[in-house]
């Protein structure tokens, strides 16, 4: 079960998720499971970019299945339901009307990979666009190229860029005169920066009318 | 003379900024009067968050005047024209209903300070609720606790801020049960941590429908 909306972004939203399992857990044992599934799921989703206090991921096991333990198989499980609920966290945010998944791979590192997505997820023209379904590239590259990283920025050769829109290249070192379909509720934007073998993923809604008006019309 | 609108932030944003003088400055001095006067107003300034390729402010001197220099009242002079053109970048920004001041003072140092003063400045949250105009004093707090500095969060210790929305004090420790007058088309956020002699400045725009209607319809 989890709960969200507003105020979704890594590490501090208004979101509460609880996991419950039969599987067998000695005590202690759940956080050294729950914190790689929930750093890949819940820590890589972004509403608003906006922070809470009231975070909070919580993994009960009560053992009453009494199976044989397959810790391999746990994790797996365990990883697909924190990503199956951190998306639809994101389908369910305030005012969304698509779902944008941002996919980095080729930068140096992962840690580089990271901070651009992070960047493109939360980027108010690349969401304003997704939500006027405008396949814009250049403001895709602009916010990759913004990547706050160590006091600096991302590196980003755009000769080297590769940029998919649901799967139609728009951008290969030059721009493409492409037209990707984009009317559905889902878009998927592969970034390739043909630096390294750096990947990260993120899930991020759209700036929209409602997400205005919820927020503004909203009162204390 | 000065072109701002969208895509504006410190350092990387779709300006233009172009003074001219003439106050006699030999070649090469130029430089050293206008970085500070642009680091306290071009770069105090934020529509979106949003960065560019396009950024740049010049100065031009051509010493026409022949006057005696007086360097200490050209730095002012040359200041307050940064300052009334970056605000007015600001009022000038896409779909903008309200000027935000950011006053932070009080905090550790002022690097602290100009963290906290941008964070607030760039909240989505923080700006929906201008344009909706709403002295909505927990998210100002929530965006200031969550100002990033050097890998963790500025500090900020709820009990020794005081937070007033155009001079009505809001909060001071707690919550105070104060009623703002917020209609017009300036809304000064001054907040005070309490905790040492830091202070920054920034000015930001509202979150609007109109920002949501330019930047969604807008196509490439």
């Amino acid at each position: 079960m989890a709960k969200g909306a507003g105020m979704i972004h890594p590490a501090l939203a208004t979101m509460l998720a609880v996991l419950t399992t039969d599987y067998p857990l000695a005590p202690g044992e759940a956080e050294s499971f729950l914190r790689p599934a929930v750093e890949s799921s819940f820590n890589r989703i972004s509403v608003d970019g906006e922070c809470s206090t009231n975070d909070a991921v919580v993994l009960l096991a009560n053992g009453a299945s009494g199976v044989r333990r397959d810790d391999e198989a746990f994790a797996g499980s365990l990883g697909e339901v924190c990503s199956t609920l951190a998306r639809r966290i994101v389908e369910d945010g305030e005012g969304t009307t698509v779902l944008i998944e941002v996919k980095v791979t080729g930068a140096a590192d992962d840690r580089e990979a990271a901070a651009i997505a992070r960047r493109v997820a939360t980027s108010q023209l690349v969401k304003t666009a997704a939500f006027g379904r405008d396949p814009n590239w250049g403001r895709v590259l602009a916010a990759a190229g913004s990547a706050p990283l160590d006091g600096g920025f991302a590196e980003l050769v755009p000769e080297r860029v590769t940029l998919t829109f649901n799967g139609a290249t728009v951008f290969a070192g030059a721009p493409i005169d492409a037209i990707p379909s984009l009317e559905g509720p889902l878009l998927a934007l592969e970034l390739d920066l043909g630096l390294g073998p750096g990947t990260a993923s993120y899930l991020a809604s759209d700036l929209t009318y409602d997400y205005v008006r919820i927020n503004a019309e909203y009162t204390t």
